[in-house]
């Protein structure tokens, strides 16, 4: 299912609207491309309906977020909304900020995201506002969160991915697990929002929400962790994670995944 | 003639002004930095004339525009071509929304650019606006915009540089081809808006925009059929391509370079 | 000394609050995550002083600035300075325009950064602004500006840490030096930016700003140094920058580094 995704992603090449932060931009479309997708980045209001409506899946990213942004979001999560193509919400230092948390609580009303993509601090933020998140990079282990995931996912109507040591997708009852991984990928800027990208990607070929969530996470990890066996460090594993990412084959999958409940 | 402008920027270091994409900034910047040239990027309406009258040459790219941004491109443009300071712009998605296409269209009328440089789809949209560009990355093969880019070479009096499997650089009648490169430029983000920049690079030391445009297209492909056969992926391509950039000897050029018409 | 300073820093993950230009956003990050800091990127007028008033550092660098970015600096920077968080300002392209030499000259009086971190013609612009600067890579050897360095140290009350072929950092009368390095760190961009974001991490857990600014310094020429010796060009200087940074030794450091006056 995860390489017949793949294999969708890299025969119709489509299109990945983001509205992202500027710190991953560049990063994020490099993924996009890698995976075989079309990433296009535009913010202006004039033009984010209009390029939500030719999209197959819109990822918005509130890491570097202002108030003029914010209005593209919801314009251009409306738009989606009403043509029914998905979108992922990622929302970066989600309780760092009270306009982070609001920021995201509103994008969460107002465009109904097919799935929300975090980290475990930034997912308890959106059901209990309050002090305790330390910037973007709070890090706790996915099983703490499983209730808070479930409660998001029960509000919110939507998919929750958790991204953590253990990735944790959850849809209501149901609940995947991605157990791949290296801890390099904590030292590089924008692992996150690139998830929460190539969901993007799997929401474009996959009809359920829950499974491209979860193979997303699957290729993520997978990828990461076979990047981080060539690397030499953080540097080196970038670029080993755009070639793995580009040339990744059915059988790498088959022999490295740590999934269960999919 | 190539190889004496690369000497040029080499030994001058023309500082190359860019109001640009959020996407690639720091992936032009490099590559400018690579070839010789020294970049700044400023976009604020409070500085860009000020920069553009220290620039040599000015290259605008409308990837991430916003209606503040376009009051600073036209402002930077109006004070380049007072100073006869070259301009190339690159009308990045133009023909995906509205706002793009009349942006590239304004732009064209009110700084009036020694080079325009984009794919065939966004060529063709400056020409005859409508539906069917999709996104940033549609491509056609050159000669079946031929027609197009003299035709808008002709009416906005310029050089057109559109870029393909076979590049193609018009001006009225003259037209220049190159055909060197490889599939994997099109798997990282920014190599046309990294074309541009490096095409403003040779306006600043080549009085020739046609020779300028094409001796610059040539280069980006021969760098990048190097860069191809040494990386692994797109992710060990893009450093392999700024040291490639960096180290290119004349001898190189020589052999691999299969342009025609200049 | 150095080397405890970095311990720390790898123990403590100190949030760095970064209002940086787009260019190098990606880059900082990245590097600041190496060494083992935490870093944030946000600008938000709406958040910029709450965002502030986590972190253990705000480093400000006028880049790509604009006047929302300007007055969303001031606010955060007053929020800083009221909880005692050092302040890290990089004033890139000082000199170049008026806009630029008026908001580091505003920035410094209104939010007294710990340490102003430029090159020699930025440093120089913030005492006797006028025509001479040319974009963000002028260089001139460091005992030229050793009578500006004090002058401005003295007048804006922090240390003055700038960059060259020898770094030199001052405050009042004390003076240190740094003679590593390698010419290809001029070759890729954001180095500066990048040695302003880890002077940020040394400040939030070294209460010398003096020693901090020094020992950021140090570890970015010893380790550009080694990068540059692993490298192939710019391109591939950039990994192994951060892989390097991120596998540091204090041997490293005891073997290569050759510093006076701390």
């Amino acid at each position: 299912m995860i390489w017949q995704d793949i294999q969708r992603i890299r025969a119709e090449a489509p299109l990945v609207h983001n509205i992202t932060n500027y710190v991953v931009m560049n990063a994020t479309a490099n993924a996009l491309l890698a995976i075989g997708a079309s990433p296009v980045m535009a913010h202006a209001i004039e033009e984010v309906a209009e390029m939500a409506s030719l999209a197959r899946a819109l990822v918005i990213n509130i890491g570097t977020l202002s108030a003029p942004w914010v209005d593209a979001m919801v314009k251009a999560g409306k738009e989606a909304r009403r043509r029914k193509i998905p979108i992922v919400l990622d929302p970066v230092g989600s309780g760092a900020t009270q306009f982070r948390t609001t920021t995201a609580q509103k994008l969460i009303q107002e465009i109904h995201p097919a799935v929300i993509r975090g980290n475990a601090s930034e997912i308890r933020s959106l059901l209990r506002p309050g002090p305790g998140a330390k910037g973007v990079d709070s890090r706790h282990l996915p099983d703490e969160v499983l209730d808070d995931a479930r409660a998001l996912s029960r509000s919110a109507g939507c998919v929750v991915s958790v991204s953590g040591p253990v990735d944790l997708i959850v849809q209501g009852d149901a609940a995947a697990r991605v157990a791949n991984g290296h801890p390099m990928m904590t030292k590089v800027t924008g692992m996150g929002c690139t998830a929460s990208a190539i969901t993007g990607a799997f929401t474009a070929v996959n009809p359920s929400p829950f499974q491209a969530a979860a193979h997303a996470m699957a290729v993520m990890k997978v990828v990461g962790e076979m990047a981080a066996e060539r690397a030499a460090g953080p540097g080196s594993f970038q670029h080993h994670f755009l070639d793995v990412l580009h040339g990744i084959q059915a059988s790498d999958i088959a022999q490295r995944l740590k999934m269960q409940g999919l």
